[in-house]
């Protein structure tokens, strides 16, 4: 069995009210929180420990010691403003909101659960000032803040940390031109400057050169100093109180993981291969029990150095130790997309793989390694990466872009829509497609991205059902497709392998009944959402009704005449989209029904995301949005009986 | 009467065999490349001759001095590649081209027309290289070309354009360190340094500040000259094949307007109030015989001194002088939306005005001037703009953000959403929505924008009629809606004012019938589509067809009693949108029937966009996409009478 502890509120409490030297309290305080936030990681099974751990001891410096929130309140209109751009880092803020009082114990212990803290920060968590999680707009968004500060005549500076991955991302350079010349003053910078990114070193993904010079010449004020240095720090934010005719920027330098020796970043820059372990995910048993063991050792020490009693922990959860977990043995659909990658590449020397830095994420990292001169790497600058794609395509090669859904679709969307009026071909890989997994909340789970390309007449949109769909699709869209292809992909291991018939083939613009049935037809796609509407046909079985799911992987193509026989018997027709109701498969049916007459006779209920998609597990987010199958079942049922 | 008239290419093989010295003749041939543009821009009636202006100096050094194009030709693959990113400037590049003989002279002359030229570059004329009009893309699209000759081995050079103004997008920041960290050294960037905006100084909007520096510190090689002293240019050129080691620079220092005395940029900084005249639109009859003889002068006068007989030219059409136009006397809902920001701004202390330099067109000027405190100039920099209003919001202001469609909901469109998960209140004003005008072409007609603010379920998305209904709609979203808006607004003057009836109230989610019918209903929204609307109630009226004309302004709410009633005589319902087919009001009206009994069995019939918006005249665009009153009428009496 292994423990997951808890140091309880009293404790920082009690370290907050001692006399003892100020330094030593604020190394105590973040190594408190370090501790806290390993803990809730691991209870939750994902987190970003990484980049929690380089900021923390800024953020404890900031919260303990630097700003107002303490004696005015979190609510003041004075209060000194603080947030995350990057957002990854939210479990170590977290564990300080906790340390203060602002978040309950319950909220606290809950990260990645519904109703608990979200994998990303979001308003509606007390101390959280500002959204955060796709990466380059907390700059942007403290200015407006800090200009609001100066209309209104409130007090207070408004501080902001980014990650140094983030300064790839091209908003940063317009907010800081912008902040400059708008004189917004009160604005102060933190670039949590630990040089790692996903799992490689910035300076081999896109390396940012000169930092301090960068900053200067975009008029900034420019202080730097060692991140984990208490006398430092306090020493820089006295200074730029006084500097008062720019925007400042602090670029502290910190360590990766700094806290817990074996996550710590080396010091000097590795070699190309070298891959940082501990950007995301939670740590194993082992780890876990090291790491939180060298911490609490650590703080120990340090409250005995100084006459205080030892921690007291709370035991918060006890478990087996070394679980078999579903994604060591699940099938993955972007593992399949890899492999069909490298196989591809082999054959179709016009290919090119894009990456925005979640190579290993998105199941590049094979062709990476097979094909480093087809392989460009472009850091995290979506926009530019798909431009560039579009110059690649003018020239008669086949760019493959990858990078999560969210970003791709939304940040690079109106590159994608020059791209494709040029009528070039281009394929675009949208991961992390759909509402799971949740734990890492709303900036993540792409919901938006078939309505982001919708509109555009000659781009293909396709999600797989399971590996060999996978493969199919990719082989399609890069031997068969005249024009640009978007594929989706889930990210997380399949609940299940998705059935497929004996004869299956993959075929334009037609589906796979994969259960047939009488009473009702439902369409869906891909493993998350197939396997719901497996369940669903199950426990309807168990009813008496009779459901027929088709797995219908071609998003805004459906051929009429396929749709027509496959609806024949059923009088209602349900599509279970994996995405917002608006502008998914669902509106495709509908609009396909309306050209058929004895079709558009028949009823057609969608199902689908009315609302952001929520924060959580996997079963608590799709019972919450009721697209568990159980919920499905139970409304097909009422509509079928009640009609 | 005046007349427009042609320098024909054979003048342009006269001067170009002519052996007299080189800077002469580059002289002589940029200013007849000058004329024919501005003859271009007067026929179509439209067009940015600033730009052209400033940067045809270059475009003439590179076409006829510097690129191999004349010797190997336009589809060899070790050409040299150039194209504009800002794209405005392309009358001036046509101009280049068709004296290349690479545009035939009927397509030249058709700028702006349908199967004439494009407003912005498309690859589908000959000699275009990729498509823009959407600044800050094109360094990255030239890169990705680069990469690809290097990856081909193949020879030339790529050489691309850019404005100043266009330096502000932060997707340039982007290219600048991608293309310095993947060594693309075979790119040659010119950035066109006229220091003047749409209208403002460059140095008033958002100032750039020390550019050779900031190029130097993102790893480029920079060069700098005047970019209208020919033997300069030839001599940065010349330097610039011996930087292998890096990407390079040429900041040419221009003259916005330059070779027409009167629309020349001032050489100084000017005053902050001071606005350029010529950025876009074409020259009055006056200004256009004045500004066409001061370069058929110059031309002859340089012709005399190298002892070469004066050009001839022709012809291509003589008018009326001083034809009223409807743009002088037509109702322009952005002018109702310009007045209603001030009326309401009076009111609203809290109220903050944004803008991304385009504050004429969007009718801002008023509250400009009237509350400058509360304005905030952004440049072109929509996502800074976008994530500066959510932390405007996020401090209680309420931020209305403006742009042209197409770059507010796409290019910042993951900035919309991540403010929108925190469920402040900002209001989007999407301007340019729609086909019309349809000269500028695709990259700035917006028929995306309600698809792509779709699937934000606390976003109401708006298009008002007329002036009316504009101001109406407009104080709806200040003081009646409790969360985001997206207000669409047409920018050219009104074909009509559309009749509102007698007892019109702007009420949430319901519309307006402004025809009374019987055999069928169409839904519409905005000026132009309730005017093809009229006008195809009109002609069916003729057929002994009453059509029920619904003006029905909210895009994305509707009232199902209302709904219900207004469609209860109609078998067949029409929804006519001034977007893509996909995800406009088109789709919203399918969905709201499904919910309805009696409404789900009738017929619907989406007329809107199923491929990227033409370019042209209004009537030659409309009638294209058979969205012109006659086609519609036509195509409702086909399925009424086959129905």
């Amino acid at each position: 069995m292994i423990e997951i502890r808890l140091i309880p509120q009293k404790e920082f409490k009690r370290i907050r009210a001692a006399n003892i030297d100020k330094y030593t309290k604020l190394k105590i305080l973040a190594n408190m929180c370090r501790a806290n936030a390993i803990a809730t990681v691991k209870r939750a099974g994902s987190g970003h420990l990484g980049s929690s751990f380089s900021s923390l001891d800024i953020v404890t410096a900031l919260y303990f010691a630097e700003m107002n929130i303490a004696e005015v309140g979190i609510s003041h209109p004075d209060r000194d403003i603080y947030f995350s751009s990057k957002g990854h880092d939210v479990p170590g803020h977290y564990a300080v909101l906790y340390a203060m009082g602002l978040v309950s114990e319950e909220k606290f212990l809950n990260l990645r659960r519904h109703g608990g803290t979200h994998g990303h920060p979001d308003v509606s968590i007390a101390g959280i000032e500002a959204n955060s999680g796709s990466l380059g707009m907390g700059i942007s968004k403290a200015k407006g803040m800090a200009w609001a500060k100066q209309a209104k005549g409130a007090g207070g500076r408004v501080m902001v940390m980014t990650g140094d991955g983030e300064l790839q991302e091209g908003q940063i350079w317009e907010s800081l031109q912008t902040a400059a010349h708008q004189k917004v003053n009160n604005l102060i910078v933190i670039v949590d400057f630990n040089k790692f990114q996903s799992d490689k070193a910035l300076k081999h993904i896109i390396d940012l050169g000169d930092l301090e010079s960068k900053f200067r010449v975009f008029g900034w004020h420019v202080e730097r100093c060692d991140g984990h240095d208490f006398a430092a720090l306090e020493d820089v934010f006295a200074r730029l109180k006084g500097i008062t005719d720019k925007p400042k920027v602090l670029i502290a330098d910190t360590v990766k993981g700094k806290g817990i020796s074996f996550m710590e970043s080396p010091t000097e820059w590795p070699d190309e291969k070298f891959l940082y372990k501990w950007h995301a995910g939670a740590p194993d048993d082992d780890s876990f029990e090291a790491g939180y063991g060298e911490l609490t050792e650590s703080i120990n020490n340090r409250l005995q150095s100084v006459g205080l009693d030892a921690l007291t922990t709370e035991i918060i959860e006890t478990r087996e130790k070394n679980r078999i977990k579903l994604k060591d043995t699940a099938e993955k659909v972007v593992n399949a997309y890899g492999e069909a990658l490298v196989e591809l590449g082999t054959q179709r020397k016009d290919m090119v793989v894009l990456d925005a830095d979640l190579s290993a994420d998105c199941g590049l990292r094979l062709f990476e390694n097979a094909f480093p001169q087809r392989f460009i790497e472009s850091g995290i600058a979506e926009q530019d990466m798909v431009s560039a794609a579009g110059g690649l395509a003018l020239q008669g090669l086949l760019p493959v872009v990858n990078s999560f859904g969210v970003f791709l679709a939304s940040r690079a969307n109106e590159q994608i829509y020059n791209n494709a009026t040029e009528k070039t071909k281009i394929i675009y890989v949208c991961h992390y497609a759909g509402l799971i997994p949740a734990g890492p909340g709303k900036s993540h789970q792409s919901v938006r991205d078939i309505s982001l390309f919708g509109a555009l007449p000659n781009v293909v949109v396709i999600e797989p059902g399971n590996a060999v769909e996978t493969k199919e699709a990719l082989r399609w869209c890069v031997e068969e497709a005249s024009q640009s292809c978007m594929m989706r992909l889930a990210i997380s291991p399949s609940p299940r392998t998705i059935p497929l018939p004996d004869d299956y083939h993959f075929t334009y613009a037609q589906g796979t009944v994969i259960i047939d049935g009488q009473d009702a037809a439902l369409f869906a796609y891909g493993p998350v959402m197939l396997n719901e509407a497996m369940v669903a046909a199950a426990t309807l079985q168990a009813h008496n009704c009779s459901l027929k799911v088709i797995n219908l992987p071609w998003l805004n193509r459906i051929d009429e005449d396929w749709f027509k026989k496959s609806i024949a018997d059923c009088d209602t027709v349900f599509v279970l989209d994996n995405h917002s109701r608006y502008g998914g498969l669902g509106d495709m049916v509908l609009n396909t029904a309306q050209k058929i007459d004895t079709a558009r006779r028949k009823r057609f209920i969608k199902f689908g995301l009315d609302e952001y998609p929520a924060c959580g597990t996997p079963p608590e987010v799709l019972a919450y949005h009721k697209l568990d199958g159980d919920s499905i079942a139970a409304s097909i049922l009422k509509t079928i009986q009640g009609s």
